[in-house]
């Protein structure tokens, strides 16, 4: 499934670390939300407030959680991150594609 | 209106000029599409296919259709732009939010 249907996405972006990452809002007829969104190649640190998953539309990226080592995620896989938390993420080469679920 | 209901987005985005210009395609249900996108801070060139119009959601632009002067285009005006041209645009400071329609 390339796209998500029947729902509602912000005009506005939501662009962090100077446009390294850029996402739009999904939100859908149950009131969840998701973004759309994609990760340059960079080294970031993002932090959570609620607990999401992050889930690879194209490329790949390298994670580490906290306390843990780092492990890659490739296209169709995913990888839970907890609420109130943080993790690094490495991009190389091409432009990682994500959707990040919000639990 | 800040955002497109009952829509389809895609989960991958577009990414143009090594990810200056970053957009996701919206499709409506009369099968119609528009791209909401951020261009960063960036001395671009655009070529079109389709003649489009592009609105200015959040920022400010000056571009430049072909054999005329500059111009800006600020949030809540738009500019239209042929089939088969070109144009430039200008993106200085804050990233740049815009939607484009194809007419």
């Amino acid at each position: 499934m390339s796209q998500f249907d029947h729902v509602a996405v912000s005009k506005k972006a939501n662009v962090y670390f100077d446009g390294k990452c850029v996402s739009h809002t999904v939100q859908f007829a149950d009131g969840t939300k998701k973004s759309v969104g994609v990760i340059l190649p960079a080294n970031l640190t993002f932090n959570t407030g609620a607990p999401e998953i992050m889930e690879t539309v194209a490329g790949r990226c390298r994670y580490r959680l906290q306390g843990e080592d780092w492990k890659t995620c490739g296209v169709g896989e995913q990888f839970s991150v907890p609420g109130n938390s943080q993790f690094d993420i490495e991009v190389a080469g091409e432009p990682y594609h994500y959707v990040c679920h919000f639990a």
